[in-house]
């Protein structure tokens, strides 16, 4: 295993610590592994996400003005306990109620289900969301119904926007479903990737084989077949989402996301015949993001992910950012 | 050779045209391989870089307002000719002179100053600028003396905010060579890197082996050594940059670089061991910049750069810019 690591068992924190010391607008809780803004806006609404680590820069690059007030880590691919995520929503909350951002998997809905109980007993007010934008599969290892992936890159866009506007808890939770019932996603993966702990990856792929619609933790697709063009990749990928909702007509926000391994370059070959086919298809794109925004460790890969849009998830979406993993001026 | 590619010999136009498709303020021109801004501001001193692809986002996820007027791509690890160089500097040209970005590889050298020669005689000032920020060989196999690496990113950013405040060619020029002979890099590999040309890796590396001080075309560097732990990494590289350029006392901007196949995680934990070292050698830093800036295809390891800064070069740093791959607000 070759990794820029110490422990094993430190890969979380040390990350965590890495990044808050980079950004000093941002504060990391010790021991529960919350990164929350330094700066409070006194009865905003809070958007919380989190989930297991080795999704970087999720959930903690997301952390800052118009997007998530607090993110909640657990360890590697392993969801974040409820003591956890009970502090941040408590570092999130300034008054108004916490959204919190969760991605479909067993563990993560039981856990932050527990911890928005507890925090209410505690006087504050939390809605959440769910988001299962992954088209591959219809269940998975982890998850009963669809698996969330990079799509909920955009959740936090649009939640963390209307929280700005100084919407209510249910105008920002009404702002995140709306979002999410117009998200699909769909995924490819390349090769493995390792955890620290394990130090060998997780399953093989052979040397010209790749996986379709593999989850973010290794996760069975739908099927394994030989290394495809960029072009069939998003052929393959595009139509799946396109099957699942009607896209045609709308205007959307793409997102071209690698996986951690895979270089910039190729993400930007792949739009290229993402934009291609989407025009072919009559969809217009009204913003399109590329890069590592929601990875699975090292792992070669991408997905892509649709937004339709309507008046409301364009503003929202074109709003103001400031994050280390995503800022728009 | 798994890679989301069609072609191996379209990677650079279908890089740059995907590029430019995700970002409609930019224009590519075909062929010539060169990204450039839209909008133009009449007399403000345009600033150009280049050099061989492979090392995305460099450079042309640089060019927006505060950065780069224009880049000008080669071919994989291959300079860009002097007819795309000269297409650049028109490109960047608002009538107040360009200055060219630089890094210190003999076939870059040579094509940019016949570039710059050319475009002279056709009425436009053109000076330039030679980085050689990376201190692990004195010379190297594609290069007279140091190899410029991800320090290049910063004299960008200062050439390009200084450009922004309406200085001339001279000032620009002045600003470029300050941050340049304050400028130190140094950078390890772990796994080698496919020219999709080639279709296998550059050199090999053990299973339990990396290289310190290897370029980002798999250059050779100081020497192989067993897999490291963070700390070491961040020893062994620091103490290198700090033996050949005294930073003690100094404030300084910081670049934890990864080289296209390590994931984020990995840089955030070598940012917390750098940043630890450097406060034990009385070594404040101001500005913390971790991610894939400068990069050799998938290539996994690091590079760290120091820039040591005075009021100006903070202010420069500070500034604004709104480019693909790095935004300040």
């Amino acid at each position: 295993m070759k990794k820029i690591i110490n422990n094993a068992s430190d890969v979380v924190s040390e990350c965590l610590k890495g990044l808050a010391r980079a950004n000093p607008q941002l504060c990391y809780t010790e021991q529960l592994e919350v990164i929350s803004c330094k700066s409070k806006t006194p009865n905003k609404v809070g958007v919380v996400s989190g989930g297991g680590s080795g999704h970087e820069p999720a959930h903690a690059g997301y952390v800052g003005k118009g997007m998530l007030d607090a993110a909640v880590a657990g360890n590697m691919f392993s969801s974040p306990s409820p003591d956890r995520i009970i502090k941040g929503i408590q570092e999130a909350d300034s008054g108004a109620g916490v959204l919190l951002v969760i991605k479909n998997y067993s563990g993560d809905i039981m856990n932050f289900d527990m911890a928005r109980e507890m925090a209410e007993m505690d006087g504050i007010r939390v809605e959440s969301v769910v988001v299962r934008d992954d088209v591959a599969v219809p269940d998975s290892t982890y998850s009963t119904g669809r698996r969330g992936i990079a799509g909920t890159v955009f959740v936090h866009k649009i939640a963390g926007a209307k929280a700005e506007t100084g919407a209510s808890l249910d105008e920002v939770k009404a702002a995140a479903e709306k979002a999410i019932a117009n998200i699909r996603s769909m995924g490819m993966a390349m090769t493995p990737c390792t955890l620290p702990a394990v130090g060998k990856p997780g399953f093989e792929l052979a040397d010209d084989e790749i996986e379709i619609g593999m989850g973010i933790h290794g996760e069975p697709g739908v099927e394994r077949t030989k290394v495809l063009s960029a072009r069939e990749t998003a052929q393959i990928l595009l139509d799946k989402i396109l099957d699942d909702y009607d896209f045609t007509g709308s205007e959307v926000a793409l997102m071209v996301n690698g996986l951690g391994g895979t270089p910039l370059m190729e993400l930007y070959i792949l739009n290229n015949d993402v934009q291609d086919i989407l025009a072919q298809k009559g969809i217009k794109i009204y913003k399109t993001f590329v890069g590592n925004y929601m990875t699975a460790i090292e792992m070669a890969g991408c997905s892509l992910t649709l937004m339709k849009l309507d008046e409301e998830l364009k503003e929202l979406l074109d709003a103001p950012c400031s994050t280390t993993a995503l800022t728009l001026p």
